[in-house]
């Protein structure tokens, strides 16, 4: 079953059946607002945590892929209709013609239906904390057509338990308004005139608009045919309870062979709706904001390229294994349709493995990330599993933590560091080949001797934690020699109790070649023969037991 | 609008317009197994805790109140299909009828559609961690009629977290499997011979049945049309990955003016689905389950009865209000459709004002309410906002909590125990009232020389608890004099900062009332004079700044 393609030349996935058997999601941001999109155009967005600051809705491993951020088109004289991605409404795959191609930061959805074709290009344009929604409605057939199009977003409650398990607040506080082509949410439990306030905008002077979401949906219907679509007029209702959403809708006639294109804009803060519709009402600054990203995206790429005697393995190298990797450390990997945004903050080993395989296209985030991992390792070596950089940033220990608007016991501060029972084995080993790969790419050879805190107390040089690091690990070993599994080692799974891992004996290994290395061009030679004493134990453990 | 009525004879309240603008919830089981079911079967089972142990899955607050516990019908001379509640098939209601019965700790559907009556009873039986599905299906026409019946429930990953925000395991760690008229589902990261055990078991020999969610719905279909109803079979798919569901299906033929029942369990426990089967395949044995829940609350409405000039008034004192009471004093307000289960344990003041209401038909349940709210007590007087008793069941002191399957860092036990910022000023107050309608109803005046714990140590008897309570709430007041209202008072809502509450000052003072009478009986004339003086001084306040 052939479900799309890579176009190489336009570093595209090209879906050309969307009726495939799993979500195929996409990232858009490269920033702070960031949003995973499926092929259908379901998902979420939110604006630097996935646990905080949801900005849209999501319903995880339901049925379908929804909500989502749809554009709905209609003939008002017929009264038929549909979604310029196939789902929501999910016309018949005879009938319609559906095209997605998810690039670089951005996604591309193409519908040709009735001799009508429509395209919707999604992005966040660097510098802004919104999406795009660029939008282009074309007549394709030899008549004069009357459509109209409607947006659809759900706003999310800002918490993700707030959406999915505890609505004795969410649904009593929180309000849309309407103003000159924007829907303004705001959670009122949110003083932050940023935070606190959501919004869809639309290019165009709107013909109607809903803020309710049921009011736009209609009572026992769902995304798949909502009521103001199958009217053809929103209801112009906004409220301050219940849930919200944004729809913004226009009737456009189009001549044969004509085309209209206009712009959605999703974003947060207060006011900035306002801003940037009129921003974008001159359509060049969509072009050049979508430009931009495509820019930002050749110069990271142009750093490595191969061509090797394999295609595919030319397309993963040069495309798509970079922009995995740095899409990681960007926003870690607690957003997505697995992970649906439970957690603020890093996974330790995640973190370190991404961090790893962008230092020569991303430098300075890859430098910002280890900075991060070693204020959250321990004196004794260990790493925390799941941390937030927050905590341990010097310029944020002043800042609030987000607190439960119902009333929830707040966490203290020693909660922050967990002990043992719940180290993972491997966790801090990953950190230093990663140091090393970022020293080697970049020759910043001083990173070594910079003091950074422990994340318990307590002052050390680069150098000095990596030491830690691999300290620990030879003091946690079994009976054997071979390192101890602890929690978890680099399977999350094997987490049922003890016993010790060979993988995370073979890393300390792996990690001790490097580390011998450098100690060798520092010229610390006691500690070239203490490490290289440590490998030797390790192989030998290895050799003996495994 | 009218949706409906109150049965007074039969203590039901009858929907007979299933498009009602909100669901409409009922809980089923009086012990340990608990259903939250809408009068669209819509809802979620669990055992014991909302939080951890849920049975069936739930998407709250989506557009529908899905999944649920349904049984589709098909007819298998036309392929026509609908279900016996009116979601999630959703027959046109022009030429379909449907009734729900929602009576106490059961829930009745009822459906006439095309010469084919069906009801579905739901209820759990006493002694038993199951739900029963007592369905009858009767020709009502002329002509002999082939029906299939397909039962659907989607089986949770048992930790809210795992259905709602972090799959990475949850999707790869269950399984189930088809023997006997039995699916099991097993979630193999529980290795509770009981808690690790879910199934839908049918007291009839299955045509065919589906234990994959995605088998039995299809892509891109949902609950509203499944892939197996609509072909009129099952896939007979069990899988040990992905999401689970339990469907048993089966073909009847009906004469005309005959009828067919069955039954379908959905339960915890390895081995029960099969022994349970059993049992109820001699269906006088649904019967007996069902009388003795009548029974139950047959009991329980007797201990009080009234007769006013105003029949609405005698509606809700003779049934529904003492329902609603011992029913949240059972399950806590923590499991419902607002509250989705994100909880395990009590809320302090919610559980303090329910077992207010039920010491005249529920005293056992009250005394233990109490006590576990006493041990939920710290030295300094306030009530810990939200606790699980079980943590100060000295009973239960070497129970392991639940660990996450993933690797998350476990709370310490300090967490527990929260500080003064996170009191809420009037949860310790509402115990005194409770404590003193307890004795009150049943005499054992000797509940106040009782020694309890304090939450974080020490001893003292259930009178001088009381008086902890009452001189907290005099040791934090405002400069007026009036009770400071902490992190929040009654209304938690009211928690964005500070400030003083008339609310608890005034609940202050009828606790202070209560106190004084139950101490002049003792004949503690100091802690008579004592109080009186407190409640002087809070009068004093109120008629001063109030």
């Amino acid at each position: 079953m052939q479900y799309g393609y890579f176009d190489n030349e336009n570093r595209e996935y090209v879906i050309t059946r969307p009726d495939a058997p799993a979500p195929w999601t996409n990232y858009l941001g490269t920033e702070k607002f960031c949003t995973v999109i499926s092929h259908n155009a379901g998902g979420y967005s939110f604006y630097n945590s996935p646990e905080y600051n949801r900005v849209t809705k999501f319903r995880p491993n339901a049925t379908f892929d929804r909500p989502g951020h749809y554009v709905y088109l209609r003939d008002d004289e017929t009264g038929d209709y549909w979604s310029i991605s196939w789902q929501p409404v999910a016309k018949s795959l005879d009938e319609a013609n559906y095209e997605v191609r998810h690039g670089l930061s951005y996604s591309k959805f193409k519908c040709q239906y009735s001799d009508i074709e429509a395209t919707k290009t999604l992005f966040v344009p660097k510098g802004e904390d919104a999406e795009v929604w660029d939008v282009v409605i074309r007549n394709t057939g030899d008549k004069p057509r009357t459509i109209s199009a409607f947006s659809f977003v759900e706003f999310s409650f800002s918490h993700i338990a707030s959406d999915n398990q505890n609505h004795q607040m969410s649904l009593y506080s929180a309000g849309t308004s309407y103003q000159d082509g924007v829907i303004e949410y705001d959670l009122f439990y949110n003083t932050n005139d940023f935070e606190g306030y959501y919004y869809l905008a639309s290019t165009f002077t709107p013909d109607s608009y809903d803020g309710q979401r049921d009011s736009f949906l209609g009572l026992y219907r769902d995304e798949s045919n909502p009521i103001a679509v199958e009217k053809g007029q929103c209801s112009n209702h906004t409220q301050t309870c219940y849930n919200h959403c944004g729809s913004l809708h226009k009737q456009f006639t189009i001549a044969p062979g004509e085309e209209v294109r206009f712009a959605y804009v999703l974003g947060i803060g207060k006011g900035n709706g306002e801003r940037l519709r009129a921003k974008y009402q001159d359509l060049s600054e969509v072009d050049a904001a979508f430009d931009a990203i495509k820019a930002h995206w050749d110069e990271r790429c142009a750093k490595f390229q191969v061509t090797s005697p394999n295609e595919g393995l030319d397309t993963m190298l040069n495309t798509w294994t970079l922009y995995q990797a740095e899409t990681c450390v960007v926003w870690s990997r607690f957003a997505s349709f697995i992970e649906v945004g439970g957690r603020t903050g890093l996974g330790y080993r995640d973190t370190a493995q991404d961090a790893m395989a962008v230092p020569h296209s991303a430098p300075e985030m890859t430098r910002k990330r280890i900075v991060d991992l070693l204020r959250g390792q321990v004196k004794a070596g260990y790493g925390l599993h799941l941390f937030d950089p927050d905590w341990f940033d010097p310029d944020k220990a002043d800042v609030e933590p987000s607190k439960s608007p119902t009333v929830v016991p707040t966490p203290s501060d020693e909660d922050k560091i967990h002990g043992i029972a719940d180290t993972c084995s491997d966790d801090h080993l990953w950190l230093v080949p990663t140091i090393c790969r970022y020293v080697m790419e970049t020759g910043e050879t001083d990173f070594f001797d910079e003091v950074i805190p422990y994340a318990d107390g307590g002052n050390a040089t680069v150098y000095e934690h990596m030491k830690a690091a691999l300290n620990f690990t030879d003091e946690h070993v079994g009976a054997t020699g071979i390192a101890k599994g602890l929690r978890a080692d680099w399977n999350d799974c094997l987490n049922l109790g003890g016993g010790e891992s060979s993988m995370v004996a073979f890393l300390h290994y792996w990690a001790l070649q490097d580390f011998v290395d450098l100690a060798r061009n520092r010229g610390e030679l006691d500690d070239v023969a203490y490490y290289q004493q440590m490998a030797q134990k390790v192989q030998d453990a290895c050799e003996t037991h495994l």
